[in-house]
């Protein structure tokens, strides 16, 4: 019978070649930020948060599972958006470094020896990126990583391999579902004024909105009901206050 | 060395548990088809065009190979659109027919079953897809295909495995894409009236569009250019010739 505690066997129970890297964007105060952990290996490894898909189970569920595993976060809309697929994607350079520089780990460096050849083959990766609200996700690290902080789009640390290339690409799919996901990110509170939702496009699309035009777009898209006024208690120039109607599309996938 | 004209080894030569399913649709007078090969194994087994990724070609590369090998066609607009990554995606029930039952087919079965074990391992497919003029494209069958031709959308004949489903992806992918992929499509002449064009706008999306609320979607996309009116001799209500500005965004990505 299998332990359950036994680490997995890359050779047999996970597919090959085949890896999900997840994007996690965190909004905040008008700001978009990437969630990049640090791997505890030696020489700085930013990378995204990735892992490898189980033969038994989807590749949304291992989207999901390694999005958990690594970071904490659950529940959330989180969706497939590109596969990067160039032959030069190896990890050959950083394992080797690893396996000669480790300190004290030893017994890490063997395991990874073992299964150096099936980790240092070229990998195809299934880019999933989610858009989160960074005040209701509290990420948590695990073993392999050193560190795990959400940085600025603008400040992102220099990652290996394309990650940083994978990141850009999630932003481009983000600008465009951004109408249609609008719901399902699920980034506003219940009530909301158009200001702020004006600010979280502009942090996605990283320029202004003039305001006339963009109450309109958005009141084109047809998802919005508008309530009460937000009573400030200084101005009648208070702005109404809105929400996303019921019964419209744009529900999370997962 | 290697004889070029050997056979590929599957179980090294290419990326295990991973394939690509092509859906060519094809526009003609109003109607959208879909590009359908019957195998040439017994039970009438049609797939989408399809195959698998070489370790030494790109992701894209493959597509473009695979593509080409299987209906002749070349220089095209063809992107990726989604992964079918479910836990059912096996081939196994449709080889061990074509072991079982193919008419002096004691060669490829012995061949099959040297190599059954991969490919009745779940596979993960990259699903890539293309619109293009069916006036343009003459696709040619390959060894391995009995017929290959267009079908309507609507009538399609039955598809092994979830290739149905694969299809209906690639649809939705079409309506959200085709504003923006207008022109690297390619599916207009160089001068072509509001009407074709909103034609192709009704045979993607299934429905009609009402005349002036169609051009006025179009014209808002600001990538046509108003040309002459177009001569017919008979009235003066000739419609409009438009075609598309150069230097705007759209061009194909392979």
């Amino acid at each position: 019978m299998q332990d359950p505690e036994a680490p997995p066997d890359l050779n047999t129970d996970f597919i090959r070649q085949l890896s999900i890297d997840c994007v996690i964007f965190g909004y905040r105060e008008g700001e978009l930020h990437v969630l990049v952990p640090k791997l505890i290996f030696p020489g700085d490894i930013y990378a995204l948060p990735g892992g490898f898909i189980r033969q038994t189970e989807s590749i949304d569920d291992a989207a999901r599972r390694i999005l958990e595993g690594r970071t904490g976060i659950r529940d959330i809309y989180l969706d497939q958006f590109r596969v990067f697929g160039g032959t030069d994607r190896d990890n050959r350079s950083h394992l080797e470094e690893v396996m000669q520089s480790r300190p004290g780990g030893a017994a890490g460096a063997e395991w990874i020896a073992q299964n150096l050849e099936w980790l240092t083959q070229r990998f195809i990766s299934i880019g999933y990126y989610a858009l989160v609200d960074m005040a209701k996700v509290i990420p948590a690290r695990t073993e392999i990583d050193a560190t795990l902080a959400w940085y600025p789009l603008t400040g992102l640390p220099a990652m290996m391999m394309d990650h940083q290339h994978i990141v850009e690409a999630a932003l481009l799919t983000l600008r465009r579902q951004l109408d249609e996901q609008l719901i399902g990110f699920n980034l506003l509170p219940g009530k909301f004024t158009m200001k702020e939702l004006r600010l979280l496009y502009e942090a996605v699309y990283d320029r202004p909105f003039a305001r006339n035009n963009f109450q309109k777009k958005i009141l084109d898209l047809d998802v919005l009901e508008r309530l009460e006024k937000q009573y400030t208690g200084a101005s009648n120039r208070a702005p109404y206050l809105y929400r996303f109607r019921r019964g419209v599309a744009g529900e999370g996938t997962l």
